[in-house]
């Protein structure tokens, strides 16, 4: 089976998968969201017994989270363990009045299927299943598979977090394959070298026990929302860099070789302004965009919410204001101490008379980054290289998988991260989409790399 | 009809009282909710047939925003003209799940109602409503009374303020009656001096196309939430003044017997603590809390909405970021310049990359302080003293009914400010409720009033 073989395959078999993956796609498998939790276990019924029908021993492992999907095809003994790592869970579809066409009804338009999880991850997980189909059919693949589909991936990976210890035996795996990430801006097949890690935290400023008609007590009672703002605000300095106290403790900078490598990829600004909205110009001041996002960590608001928000006028001190945030680690970052120094650094700069309440707290993964060379990272250069004709990028990436570490270690695996992502595809976003031509991309590319491993 | 007369009649009427004030809280007459607005007329046309009834000329005059409800009855020409000033809008009454009943069913428990509007403002124009039915009914009210009820006090006032020009003939008088007003914390009567006027805006920042990945942004995309927060919190300085250039322009101080006089009205720490939930800590740090209120300007965020406010976690960089505020205003403070100077303030201080959009702005009206002494003050502080068996309190208070001050102009009126709000009442915030033992309070006053003017 020849890489012009896979080719023809793929378009004698576009329509066929497009239909599958219009399935696997309709199942709204929010996973933050209890009410969506039934929709996760059906997704995750789908795709197990998807494996099953090629030929995988397909199961599902109870976590106490969402289950995982675990499959097995054994192949020669003399040919290594390959573990493909996925997640079957997408985020929530809010704003929903933003969609063009609903978010769990996939809808094609000018080649690209919109839907939520259209890339991140049902997409990129899909076109990895169909390659296995293919050299499956073609009796091509001769290396031991392995498949792990998780439905917390969204929400933290609490579930499977806690059981991969016991998993271990059944996990071992000599690469761990994963292509839930993107490329660089120019398009270019991207080879990920290291991802940041994330913990999050949900506080209120609670005040008063109701709402506060604000003439009568404007100026008297402390006010939770301008507290809030003031707490979020105290969280960076002038220059961007981080203003909690022990936050940056035991970071490990990059080596001067990752250094240059990481700002050989530049930043187009007026690309990203293009895409975004926004010029790059957050964060610190004093690094360049690889710098920030691939050895720099973050604190990211992701919301804010009191009181009134209406377009009229209500007249109130709000009783509560609350922060959803996130940050992204790096390597040396311990993701429970920057937790706790987050906290504890709110409550230090508390004013009197509020209260500081933590709705949600969690460490999900440190950061980490690959060796620059190794038998793997270059077999996947030339396969990237074949496929796309195209010279591949390394990327330190600023997104987070935050089980793939804690994954690798446990699975004896080396990881290896490519994946087809653009940033047009506005994952997290409303009007998500992938297209057909990066699908077969990333079918291409998994399907040559297991053929040639 | 002497005082315990006019007692006695509430007794034997009290039943219809509370079953006429129970069908004007009925109707969900919200102003700012665009939803509402057919509720809004009903409750008017309710009011004019109510008033029609009692003997007086009703009509409605029609505002570019809700009608306003005018009604006069003549009386001898030889005494002073009372103009009887009310609002039978209401505030929004979310959130609707924190009401033990809801907002639009009044329910009588212990001897109070329990209603959206129960005492602001309907609660306090019913029992002046009564009051004027059990003199006429004595045939003891020989002053000429115009009463006028406007529908959009909650929301800045437009409509009258744009029209109140217009009805200067029909609006002459020579006191200007209103008690939409609350007593000091001890339950003393209490005679207000002086309202802050207020500002309204509505302002968001404005960055990214669309919601942002926080992994593959954060730390690149300047985050419209933080900057926000970054925003509101430059408003305040640390000791609690105001941070905007400008806003203190032209700020007139209360003379020294003013501010002796407000100063004698001391607050209960510990009992407004009990009663709101928080100490009275906010504000200006140099002043007390009754100089804050009375003589102080405030700016007050009511709301703040960003992004995700779920319990779980989304990782985004949120597209934009809004927040409503109201600043409180005291005499000399020119409105639209204040408005000016924070929405200039605003624009400053904002990071590159990011716009500020005003969604809404409004001016409805400055601060006043009334004169010390003054014919109506004297005879209002003894029909109190009576009535009560109280002596009456002064204050500077820090709420405002913008129209006021307007309205006293425009009718050549002296205002004369008294009402029977207590802060248990909860106006503005859920489970808002009155007492039938307040109605009554208010009963006598604004009847032994209007009997002896």
């Amino acid at each position: 089976m020849q890489p012009n073989d896979l080719s023809n395959l793929f378009q004698r078999e576009q329509e066929r998968y497009l239909r599958e993956w219009t399935d696997l796609l309709a199942f709204p498998s929010v996973s933050t969201d209890p009410d969506r939790h039934a929709d996760c276990l059906a997704c995750a019924a789908w795709l197990q017994q998807h494996l099953a029908a090629l030929g995988f021993q397909a199961e599902q492992l109870p976590t106490p989270g969402k289950p995982v999907v675990f499959a097995c095809r054994k192949g020669r003994p003399d040919r290594p363990t390959v573990l493909f790592y996925g997640h079957y869970d997408v985020q929530p579809a809010d704003p929903l009045a933003e969609w063009l066409s609903p978010p769990f009804t996939p809808t094609l338009r000018n080649g690209r299927l919109y839907a939520r999880g259209a890339q991140d991850n049902k997409g990129q997980l899909f076109y990895a299943l169909k390659a296995m189909e293919a050299l499956i059919r073609a009796d091509a693949l001769d290396c031991t598979v392995k498949i792990l589909l998780e439905g917390e991936e969204e929400c933290g990976s609490n579930g499977i977090s806690l059981c991969l210890p016991d998993w271990k035996d059944r996990l071992q795996a000599d690469l761990l394959l994963v292509t839930d990430t993107g490329t660089v801006a120019s398009g270019a097949p991207t080879l990920v070298m290291g991802l940041r890690g994330i913990v999050q935290l949900t506080a209120a400023v609670v005040g008063p026990k109701h709402d506060l008609h604000s003439g009568m007590h404007g100026g008297l009672a402390p006010n939770p929302a301008e507290q809030l703002a003031r707490l979020v605000t105290s969280l960076h300095n002038a220059d961007g860099s981080i203003a909690v106290p022990g936050f940056y403790d035991g970071l490990e900078g990059p080596s001067r070789e990752e250094w240059d490598k990481a700002n050989e990829v530049e930043l187009d600004a007026a690309r990203y302004e293009e895409e975004t909205g926004v010029p790059p110009v957050g964060g610190e001041t004093r690094y360049t965009a690889a710098e920030r996002l691939g050895f720099r960590p973050s604190i990211d608001i992701n919301g804010l919410t009191s009181g009134f928000g209406g377009a009229g006028t209500k007249t109130i001190i709000p009783a509560r204001a609350q922060v959803n945030l996130t940050a992204r680690l790096v390597p040396g970052q311990d993701p429970e101490r920057c937790l706790q120094a987050i906290a504890d650094h709110l409550q230090r700069n508390l004013c009197a008379g509020l209260k500081l309440e933590i709705i949600s707290q969690g460490a999900s993964g440190p950061g980490f980054r690959l060796p620059l060379r190794s038998r793997w990272v270059t077999l996947a250069g030339t396969v990237l290289r074949q496929v796309t004709g195209r010279e591949p990028a390394f990327l330190w990436e600023g997104a987070s998988i935050p089980v793939v570490t804690q994954l690798a270690r446990v699975a004896g695996a080396q990881p290896l991260l490519s994946g087809f992502g653009y940033e047009e595809d506005r994952i997290h976003a409303p009007n998500e989409s992938f297209s057909i031509e990066q699908f077969k991309l990333g079918f291409l590319y998994v399907a040559e790399l297991l053929r040639r491993i």
